[in-house]
């Protein structure tokens, strides 16, 4: 496949996770796990653009917590590009940083903003999608969002609304919207121009900073400064001393939905995407996603050292080590870590995150 | 507590208590295991019977698994006195070696014959039971039984039949009956003559070995040859030798059953016992006596270093050193050892043996 040689991968990756745990921790989150085969969720991500970048292009946004850890599974990634946030603002601060940043680098730089934590299933089909995204965005100031097509009427994901066809299959987008209520999603997958945000745009470095400077007037030029500053010895304390400074906000809120209101004049396109993507949201999702793919006796998906299955159904059981015995149980999520034990089922796995609230708030920080 | 100067405690712990897989283990069997309070069962089986006799007058019969754990948890017994047989034989080859050793010992001999793996609520009343029943078996070729009163139709015991009032609170026994099916044991329970047989007998060394050569006459001179090698070099050859041909068989089967056939010519008699009896025999019925005694929250009981429960009731877990976090499970049972990790329910706790057989089945001796 044909290089962009303008095309530059920016993948956030400072998320936690918090629906994994106990496997993830704040020091080991979600991204840095083999969830989905033998590399790691930020290591998949990498390897399936590096056809269509190289290494060196590469920026990851992470925090201190992460860093280290991502760098031990990123070695051939250079390490400046490596950034960790002092402390999280959300997504449009993080790839509002990286816009200013590649601008100084390449006027004619493309961003491709990746989250670090998802899976794909084709990911030949993935980068004809993402190649298509990258031309349309070089060509002026148009912003690209991959759109997934919904399979069910799911209420954790915000919905774009598409409208007529741009180009290819590109469509315009008209609308984005927030997590909707059952009947809402019902209606928007029934309809057939709605589709799944995954979180993942295209766009120059020179339009993501003009709408920068358009929708958030007090960070841009805060993030023009820390971008100013890289490079230089001063760098980490800039970045330390303005970043916190900036809007806690997504890009999505900040940017997307002003411009998506201002109709075709927003020069927002949606790309759809039929490349088997899974976001593997929670434990119930990852016993979804390896059961469709390994069609496992009964449904029960169990990483152990040995196993005794009785009367069992549908249980996803991780004890890595362990000989495992179920008896008489169904729908089960059990995950054992050195220092903890989860046990919950697929239906309540969602609540996972809580338990990390809970943990937080009792300062049991080893724990979390 | 006056002592009965002919009264030795005859203990049988050659269990393997497979439903408390996976912390029960051969070499760990149930009764080694301090699953109520601080002290193992043994260890509690025999501080309950101390002040009735002396730690000389104990002896106990295990199995070559366990005999050096329990000897390690019962430092003051005297060591010769913990016998291992060389394979399991059931009850009456076992209480019956005790009988024809102790009849060398004492002719005034009067045995107590206990399960190792039971709990007692009320010591106090327990010990005045066994001193009744001491006098009466210590009188002539009366056999006593201890039987517990019903408060559930229990099909996983064997019934006693009572008839008439003998002396006190002793009634004559009208029969054994094996193992009922449900509507039989709601029957005996709402019949209120029918107790549970607790395996708890007291009878003299002469009457119990008079019966064995009566009902086991192929088996009790074996046992007399073993008991008369007692004490001397040969007595582990003999043991092994001959042992092994002894009849397979319970006490309650060889001896008690052809017994009470008899009528009240068999001189079998029950003594109620209200002394607050569990004999723990699965993770459920663990669940309920400490559920009884402590009342905790939602029904929860977790060992662990720390537990978070969200909408979780009627739990067991144990998963010591752990944090533990349960959300929208209710009525299972978890036990987490560094091998093994059982997730079952309280109603399916009863086939945690089937684990076991099925680890058997596979030569897992690691597990087992």
């Amino acid at each position: 496949m044909a290089k962009n040689l303008n095309f530059y991968p920016v993948i956030l990756a400072g998320g936690r996770g918090t629906r994994f745990w106990p496997l993830s921790r704040k020091k080991r989150a979600k991204q840095l796990l083999a969830l989905d085969g033998k590399q790691t969720m930020i290591q998949q991500t990498v390897s399936r653009l590096l056809p269509l970048a190289p290494a060196k292009k590469f920026w990851i946004i992470t925090n201190n917590d992460l860093r280290l850890a991502i760098a031990k599974q990123l070695t051939k990634l250079p390490k400046a590009q490596l950034l960790a946030e002092p402390v999280g603002r959300n997504t449009a601060p993080a790839v509002g940083l990286a816009a200013f940043l590649l601008l100084r680098e390449n006027p004619e730089a493309v961003i491709g903003m990746f989250p670090s934590d998802h899976v794909i299933a084709d990911e030949e089909r993935y980068r004809e999608t993402l190649q298509r995204g990258i031309d349309i965005a070089a060509a002026g100031e148009n912003i690209v969002v991959l759109g997934i097509r919904p399979n069910r009427a799911e209420t954790g994901y915000g919905y774009i609304e598409a409208g007529s066809a741009f180009q290819g299959p590109a469509l315009r987008v008209r609308r984005f919207t927030e997590k909707p209520d059952a009947e809402k999603a019902a209606e928007f997958v029934a309809a057939g121009n709605y589709f799944w945000n995954s979180g993942m745009f295209l766009w120059s470095a020179r339009t993501l900073a003009d709408a920068l400077r358009e929708h958030l007037p007090k960070t841009a030029p805060l993030l023009e400064e820390i971008a100013a500053a890289f490079g230089t010895r001063k760098f980490s304390a800039v970045f330390r001393r303005l970043y916190p400074k900036c809007e806690n906000i997504s890009v999505d809120y900040a940017v997307l939905e002003p411009r998506s209101a201002k109709g075709d004049a927003g020069h927002i396109f949606c790309l759809p995407a039929d490349f088997g993507w899974n976001d593997l949201g929670s434990w119930t999702a990852l016993h979804e996603h390896h059961t469709a793919k390994a069609s496992p006796p009964e449904g029960n998906l169990v990483a152990c050292s040995g196993a005794f299955m009785l009367n069992a159904r549908g249980n996803y059981i991780y004890a890595p080590g362990k000989f495992v015995a179920a008896v008489g149980v169904n729908d089960l999520v059990v995950v054992e870590t050195p220092d903890a034990l989860l046990i919950t089922t697929r239906q309540h796995a969602q609540d996972v995150g809580k338990v990390v609230k809970h943990l937080d708030e009792k300062k049991l920080h080893k724990l979390t």
